[in-house]
């Protein structure tokens, strides 16, 4: 495989098996797609799918799972704790290998006209892909949730950009998208003193005018007698996790506290532990080709 | 595929088009076997391949390669600038993924007994396969070169490991084993001054008592007005990348020099830059298992 996506598809299911597994049987032993990871929630009523392949064996078993989830999950019914305003609540698209944002928007597209017409769907399109700015937000979208779509789509403002200008009467609307992939980063403190976790926050977040491409709190490790800045970088290739590191050290260091650990959550590309490696040690001209393991998947 | 070998055959022609494409035959099109690279060298008379995949199949691959080359490469009318001593001069197995050395010694050990009991090959297991002290180093096995074979097996100490204890009449003599990765790791210094560059290098490599697994020796760029620590690192695993260059940092702070960059040539396991980034982030609790690039794989 020479290019690869990865899409993490949102449904409104997390308790009935029957219909998890009518949804998830569109991403099984399908030719050049692959099934990350399944986490369904009873509690949010909810299901996150995670995969990855060839653009165009994703797309196409993207498409079929959204077809199934409308055809199955009714929102009439739906109750659960995580807010969502359809039967495919969200879906977004992120580039992994030799694709780059415009080609994920491009693909997100694509999807989004293709269930909107075959469905009969509202879809809008959000973060990279957003035709709009109040669109990129996914929580501004999906404010009033399955039950107040009937009225929110009367307005210009949220008329979607595919298919019918009325909520789907069962399956609702759904947003779709591209955007980068986030990594969960968490650098530790040696102190228990939280306020000072909270202040680094404040000062590396991006919304508190810090590191570009950075969300950051500060939280409390009570167990283990330490606080954490813990960070969702939304674009390793803007910001890198040495970047936000380095700065935390730096304020740390001002606040007379010991940087003493990290840890990523989750998956991270391997080109974000690349660039990592590149800035401490100096690297010249080195290349995603010279991973003898990117070139075996090539 | 889970677990993954590479293999780096040495073979002595680099001349004869023909001969080599019969050769080469077969590593292509394989299931499970990739051909990364083929260098021919001329002058030499010499080439060098490198494949890599699942242990089987490139079991398969090489043996049959070795079949091939001893069957049509004639030793007795071979000339070329490099030291050898076998229409199959050496071939080493290096673990990559899922494997441990362990597993890359057994799969050596298994190829070896397979082509010597094929070709009436006499064998010698080298580097981490060696069953003796002196035959872990190839140089000291190929010393003598395919004319001094006849001479040299004669004596008990120069036995081989598997196959007859006379050389091949046409093929000569194999040595096969298993060693780690080796990695080309240069760290540039901001200054012309050679001896600054030899210095640092005597005291980094382990053969005058500086890091396992790191050779070292100085060298001019005189392109650039600098010059370099030039290093092969063979097991990551116990000297890492980021060690060594934080070695050479230290050192030429003592001579007032600064480091200005570094390059890796040619290929690189995944894991030796991880164990950078883990090492410079202070990364706790991290697992391949979590770079997206591996999961893909599995």
């Amino acid at each position: 495989m020479k290019k690869i996506i990865e899409c993490v598809p949102n449904f409104s299911e997390g308790r009935n098996n029957h219909k998890i597994e009518k949804i998830i049987r569109a991403f099984k032993n399908k030719d050049n797609v692959k099934l990350l990871d399944c986490q369904q929630d009873k509690d949010h009523n909810r299901m996150v799918v995670t995969i990855v392949g060839e653009p165009k064996a994703v797309t196409f078993s993207v498409v079929e799972s959204i077809r199934i989830a409308v055809d199955i999950i009714d929102m009439r019914k739906h109750q659960g704790q995580h807010p969502r305003m359809g039967a495919v609540d969200v879906v977004p698209f992120i580039p992994v290998k030799e694709m780059n944002m415009q080609d994920a928007i491009k693909l997100s597209k694509d999807v989004a006209k293709k269930v909107a017409d075959k469905c009969d769907l509202p879809v809008f399109l959000y973060e990279a892909s957003a035709s709009r700015d109040h669109c990129q937000n996914l929580s501004e979208i999906r404010k009033g949730q399955f039950e107040g779509m009937d009225e929110k789509l009367k307005s210009q403002k949220w008329r979607p950009d595919f298919g019918p200008s009325q909520k789907h009467p069962t399956a609702g609307v759904t947003a779709i998208g591209a955007r980068m992939p986030l990594i969960a980063f968490n650098v530790n403190l040696d102190t228990d003193n939280l306020n000072i976790a909270k202040k680094i926050a404040k000062k590396i977040r991006f919304s508190s005018g810090g590191l570009p491409f950075c969300k950051a709190i500060g939280i409390d490790l009570k167990d283990k007698g330490m606080v954490q800045v813990s960070m969702n970088m939304t674009d390793y290739t803007q910001t890198g996790l040495f970047e936000s590191f380095n700065q935390i050290k730096k304020e740390a260091d001002k606040h007379g506290v010991r940087v003493c650990g990290s840890e990523i959550v989750g998956l991270v590309p391997m080109a974000a532990l690349m660039n990592t490696a590149e800035h401490y040690l100096g690297l010249q001209g080195f290349s995603m080709e010279q991973i003898l393991e990117a070139r075996i998947m090539e």
